[in-house]
């Protein structure tokens, strides 16, 4: 018979800042996914761990306890390696969009199962349910049928992958205990070592737009995170990469989907491109892929094919124009200068209150909602030219949009120095 | 309308060390009364308090809000001045007892409602009930006239007394936020400010048998709670007292009445006659009685009359033998020397295990169970003298009992220095 324990003196043993063992920790998670131990308790266990945090003995069991909730998928079958991206979130993260495409198209798989948006982040899925016909469910055969012919898929996570998660996720998010290093690590790499893939690549954000807003905390995010893949066996790799200033130009559903059309065509602004190349190396050095560069597969086209069959065997239609808002309101510049600052969070925030974001799990987006920049950190501008164009099907939504943006930007005389966007590399 | 707030954010603000404002803990403390605010949300909250604290101002607010979920009761139309005491709990903390009719018997009025034990301390309701006939149970007009007739009364707190308290306590007895010097603070003066008494006097416990241990937090809940009287306009004084060994000689029910009634009666250990003086003199100052002296009134016999009267106002026979145990048993000393630590906890324990105490609020107690000192530190033993006898209705209760006082007691050979019963006093 398993070891029992009494939840309250687990706690107890948090709170005082004592170790827990690997058995009391499967316990605790077991018990908590069958509802043994009640969400009250578990809400004061995560704030115990938001101040006392988890050793790495503890992480690794805490992972493997959620993991163990669930079933755990397998790749293995596949006639190619498989290699998963994740990111942290950010404002006008749309890479995945372009990358798993891109990745497959240089001979790796890429499952790429995601999540939606909640709050100032935008959610993958969200972002290509603007494309006419797109459906983000399939069975685990269509995924894997996908997988093996196309060589990406982007779907939406079954709920049998760390079930444990899921309901801790959603107590976190109501007791605020999000923020703690070792819950946010011990979350997302319990459902990408359970869904299987070969190797990962995490895009951990950092700056004012990231859940994560110092670059201390995100690089022991991603050192946790990568320590967590080597102890499951699951090469990681971690890129810490700057959140201060939204990615791309664009910022909402059907926007994000066509500044990545744009990517995948050849053009798109320059970070987006970057960012997608930086992660593709690293995933296919992951994948043992060292022939290929994917910069010339992105110029060939080969990836924009990839796109379109993807896209296509998910029920899309990529030849179908996007969603276009009702309303849209253009904010001028003031004055001449460079833009020396603007800021993700209220971006963000804009987009979201547009429409492009929900507040509760339960809303939906609109699909034509969110955010153009037409300028962006470094860009000279003068007065009167347009800095953002808000978009939404519904026009009361404008002014709280737009009042999010206030104090967003700043121009000034000097050409600012740009912030590289790769910040740190962390490695197994 | 009054303001509204997001408990989400409330938590946050908590946990990151920020300051609610009163209007935000009158908002969560009577939303998480009516349940608007989840159980979960209330335990990350606590556990932001236990590590962040309350300073002055949250914590008058937090008690007032939970004063204000309920009825205040008034003692303003009785013939004499009120005062109450409130023990932080102990083992062997039978003062209650002859405390209350003593300081009656002095001229004020004691309303003394009591709760029942849980853990390793007694409670007063527990100890009474060993008496045949006695309720606890008494409508709020019966306690009021008995007040008026007798000048004491010992009941049961009713429900209506700052019910989010009741809620509160039973979420921090799961979720180990039961250690928190504010969260004890104010729920014990929310109950004692909504009671109505005219004044209070703390016994604040302190050392192993305490639910505070350390001398230094005991007297930081002592100046605490003093402060919060202060801000209710209730005169309080708390004396903080030892609890690093049993009071008196008797932990359990029936014995802990039958050694408050040879105190009543002239006799009685020296520890516990000279707590309850201590206590009776700082409640006749409260309320302005400085004409008697407690000692004179105790050796009198005037306060075993109040105690009589008292008991048999609520339909104890005050004549009628205490209940017997079934089964006992002696623990004999190894030895010869003097006591050198005697501690309070494992007594604590032997005497719950043995059946004086409860593990859950709906378990029944045994009147006679408990434990009774032989000797106690200082005095000299020799081999094969009686220690400790082990007292229960269930034999099947003893051997663990027994555990529990393993290591419980040393011998040595010189006398120890006794160290002295009251530590400090903490005026306003």
């Amino acid at each position: 018979m398993a070891e029992a324990f009494d939840a309250l003196e687990l706690i107890k043993l948090k709170r005082d800042g004592g170790t827990l063992s690997t058995a009391a920790i499967d316990w605790l998670i077991s018990r908590y996914a069958t509802g043994t131990v009640a969400d009250e308790q578990m809400a004061a266990m995560n704030m115990a761990v938001f101040f006392r945090g988890l050793d790495s003995a503890e992480l690794s069991a805490w992972t493997t306890a959620m993991i163990n909730t669930g079933e755990q998928m397998d790749f293995s079958g596949l006639g190619r390696p498989t290699v998963d991206k994740h990111s942290t979130g950010g404002v006008g993260d749309k890479i995945t969009l372009p990358l798993a495409p891109l990745v497959a198209a240089c001979g790796a798989a890429v499952p790429q199962l995601s999540g939606r948006g909640l709050g100032h982040t935008g959610g993958t899925l969200d972002k290509l349910e603007a494309i006419p016909g797109w459906r983000a469910a399939l069975s685990t055969e269509e995924m894997l049928g996908q997988l093996d012919e196309i060589g990406a898929v982007i779907c939406a996570a079954g709920s049998g992958l760390a079930p444990a998660d899921h309901k801790l996720y959603a107590l976190r998010d109501v007791t605020a205990t999000v923020e703690s290093i070792p819950l946010i690590a011990s979350s997302i790499m319990s459902k990408k070592i359970a869904e299987g893939t070969g190797a990962l690549v995490l895009d951990v954000k950092t700056g004012g737009g990231a859940f994560i807003t110092e670059l201390d905390r995100s690089k022991e995010l991603a050192r946790t995170m990568v320590g967590l893949g080597a102890d499951a066996g699951l090469p990681t790799v971690a890129l810490v990469t700057d959140m201060s200033t939204p990615l791309g130009r664009a910022a909402g559903n059907a926007v994000e989907v066509a500044e990545s059309v744009e990517v995948l065509a050849g053009g798109g602004p320059a970070d987006v491109i970057d960012l997608t190349l930086a992660l593709a190396r690293e995933m296919l050095g992951l994948a043992g892929i060292d022939d290929v560069d994917p910069a010339e597969v992105l110029d060939s086209g080969r990836a924009m094919d990839v796109w379109r069959t993807m896209i296509a065997a998910q029920g899309g239609n990529p030849d179908a124009p996007l969603p276009r808002p009702r309303e849209t309101e253009t904010v001028l510049a003031g004055g001449d200068g460079y833009v020396t600052r603007l800021d993700a969070l209220p971006v963000g925030i804009a987009a979201w209150r547009l429409g492009a974001g929900r507040a509760r799990k339960e809303d939906p987006v609109q699909a034509a909602a969110g955010v153009i920049l037409h300028a962006k950190p470094g860009d000279k501008i003068t007065a009167g030219q347009p800095l953002f164009t808000l978009q939404t099907d519904d026009a009361s939504l404008i002014p709280r949009a737009r009042a999010a943006l206030d104090g967003a930007w700043e121009v000034g005389d000097q050409q600012p120095d740009t912030e590289p966007l790769i910040i740190d590399r962390i490695g197994a």
